[in-house]
């Protein structure tokens, strides 16, 4: 019976922390005649928060944050002009290329041949299927679930939906918290590769890195996956 | 082998276009000192086909829409609190209770013993996802589809996921555009469950009435299924 081998899409497969990293600093930039920057950005973080239980992950529920925060600090002084450039901030990360990261596409390639390869990644729906085309990497993947939060709950539900045994089950991605944990917690494994950046709201205290491995690089799964 | 009753949600389980008339007039309220309800309207409108390509359906994309409609009718002059209003109308839409239509809930349980009955809906997937658990009715349904888009293609690729024969799937809808025209394409039936709105989007020039059943109420559902 052929393992699943799951990837996370984003700064897993594509960079995405990094898009939301520059356009918060633009957003930073804007806001500056009113405040300094460790405010701007905490009280963003606060912002999007508060709102996730309504608006979920995402650019556009980021985007209404933005705008949110902005007439917050500056106790609505910002100018219409002003907010169209937050709206147009959001617009331009929801038109961003999606490119690969060095060496996915031959790994997923390789792998495809051994593995049934699975993505499974959180966020907006319109928005991830779109980035999905946009990265050229669709047709790796027999199975493609986006997800509103990926927990344990939510791991159960995709093994159990498709027929998958735990054991015959590996996820690959950047966030220990929604990739490494939750997997582990079903008796399934999983593998860490990390990102250079991520989202506060994803760092967990204790990462238990004795428990799986961790990579540099996509590039070295295929020796780990061979060895393992 | 069981056949599978498909459901539409928004404005086949549950009020959805009312919600959005209503924000809509809101929206008119606040502009009216700049601009007349009509032209309000069309460029809302244009606004939200403007932006379907980047924003997808949903009730996010929509607050985006009317936050750039604004600042538009306005030429930026609408203030921050007024901005703020905007936000708050989209905020309040996403926090609505969502009652089932009547008759839903008896009719859902009737025809689960003897139907596979599944949910097939388009929008915006954390809000869709919260919209089935606020409604109370998630556990009528065996298998919940959340889509970007409802068209011939999407519902060929649920049909292969699950192992559903055409002949053996019916589906019930409220527009003739995303529940019924695909479905009869794909040579399986569809059943018509008018709702008092249709958002512009979704008319269709032809309806084609002759092709499938058109029903009042979903009460009369498992009288029309019986007899089928």
């Amino acid at each position: 019976m052929r393992q699943t081998l799951a990837f996370d899409a984003d700064d897993t497969l594509w960079h995405n922390e990094t898009h939301y990293a520059e356009t918060q600093e633009a957003f930073r930039a804007l806001l500056r005649p009113f405040h300094d920057d460790a405010w701007i950005d905490a009280r963003l973080h606060d912002t999007e928060l508060r709102n996730l239980g309504r608006y979920g992950y995402g650019i556009k529920g980021f985007t209404l944050s933005m705008i949110e925060t902005a007439l917050e600090l500056t106790e609505n002084r910002l100018d219409g002009a002003g907010l169209r450039q937050v709206l147009d901030l959001g617009k331009a990360m929801l038109d961003k290329p999606v490119d690969p990261l060095p060496g996915v596409a031959e790994v997923l390639a390789e792998l495809a041949g051994s593995f049934d390869l699975m993505l499974i990644t959180k966020g907006d729906l319109f928005d991830q299927e779109a980035k999905l085309v946009k990265s050229g990497l669709g047709n790796h993947f027999s199975k493609v679930e986006i997800l509103s939060e990926k927990d344990e709950t939510a791991y159960a539900a995709i093994l159990q939906r498709h027929g998958i045994r735990p054991a015959t089950f590996i996820m690959v991605g950047n966030s220990v918290k929604s990739d490494i944990l939750p997997v582990l917690a079903l008796g399934a494994r999983a593998i860490h590769i990390p990102y250079h950046l991520t989202w506060a709201h994803e760092v967990v205290a204790s990462p238990l890195e004795s428990l799986y491995p961790v990579l540099d690089s996509i590039r070295d799964l295929p020796a780990l996956l061979t060895s393992w």
